[in-house]
């Protein structure tokens, strides 16, 4: 555990359909204590997240330092990303020295591409653990996993949990229970219906049915 | 309520030193049934959050429509958003009109400021509650308060928790749950302090002391 003076970079990953949440969860949080925090694409263009937020980088995948922290969140667009050779080369690249190399929902399968989540416990979206076993990661289903140095979070407002426990591991409990009453984080869901196993039967298939992992099964 | 094919228009407000996860939670929640989101600010020049994410709006407040949804963030530039003539104007204009106003956290002090929390039951940040008072609104220590066509949410993450139930407003309650499975929301926060009178009493002393409203009490 590092002290609270600890000037962590944290570096999160953008790419064309991203999920905007996957992204700003983590950030919330972690930039609460974390003062130097670098959004990281391929260039300096406005990155469009799936449903059509617009995001500056500060940072190209070419000009950006070591990161202590490494966030890669995921999204439709994840499955264009696993393809991009320069991304997967950057995550595999800052992840070997990173303190810690996070995911949150597909962000995951991108960490496992880059050989990060090899024979390693990790999760993802309920709807890509099957993926993220082809990809030769060991599929829990937890909200978070925390394996070495890396943690992967479940579907996308998992990455706040995550955070949350990344900030405990970076700058002590105390850190963690602070941000995590200044983003008043009592949750509080109107239906009990966040897991495949709570929600009603027919809403877990029709999400599966529609899936963009459903012809991979 | 509506039908699923309704197609309603949600507008989001930015101004500089916004939260970013008090426009994201809403955001993602919304957008995955509303396909008309639009963000809205004084000029189209990127606006800053508070921690340093940078978002593009996509329409000026004098060329936006009447939108259907209209949802407030806070955050610390709320206290010079507060004294923005222009945009107060545009919060009364459209919120007379709009099927639902809705806030997160220190959004419901532009709310009350532009006179749509007169004599009504609202809720904010628990370190606003004050100050929400003394804007002329009736603060209710709820996570999300429906009064008429408006909804207020508590501080930052409550948002999500907001939108999920508006969701369920407009759509009805099966859509409501398709969209937390959807975004995996069965939240596993690390610690119990997410709410005053839950965190330790150090901690909720030591944010109050350093809180922008501490010296307006």
């Amino acid at each position: 555990m590092q002290t609270a003076e600890s000037d962590f970079l944290v570096g999160f990953i953008l790419f064309p359909g991203f999920t905007a949440l996957d992204l700003i969860g983590p950030h919330e949080v972690l930039a609460r204590c974390c003062k130097r925090c670098l959004l990281i694409a391929a260039t300096l263009e406005p990155v469009l997240s799936n449903h059509g937020v617009r995001v500056l980088p500060d940072v190209s995948f070419g000009n950006c330092p070591q990161v202590d922290v490494l966030v890669v969140p995921g999204g439709p667009g994840q499955e264009q990303a696993i393809e991009d050779e320069e991304l997967i080369a950057f995550i595999r690249r800052q992840s070997a020295k990173a303190i810690w190399t996070a995911s949150v929902c597909t962000g995951a399968l991108l960490l496992a591409r880059a050989g990060a989540l090899k024979g390693r416990r990790a999760t993802t979206h309920w709807l890509a653990m099957d993926e993220l076993a082809r990809l030769g990661a060991i599929p829990l289903g937890q909200r978070v996993v925390w394996e070495n140095r890396t943690v992967t979070a479940a579907g996308v407002s998992a990455g706040i949990d995550m955070a949350l426990g990344l900030i405990a591991a970076l700058y002590g409990p105390d850190a963690g229970m602070r941000i995590q009453l200044a983003i008043e984080y009592d949750p509080q869901p109107p239906f009990a219906a966040g897991a495949p196993d709570k929600a009603p039967q027919e809403i877990v298939e029709s999400l599966r049915r529609t899936s963009r992992f459903a012809n991979k099964q």
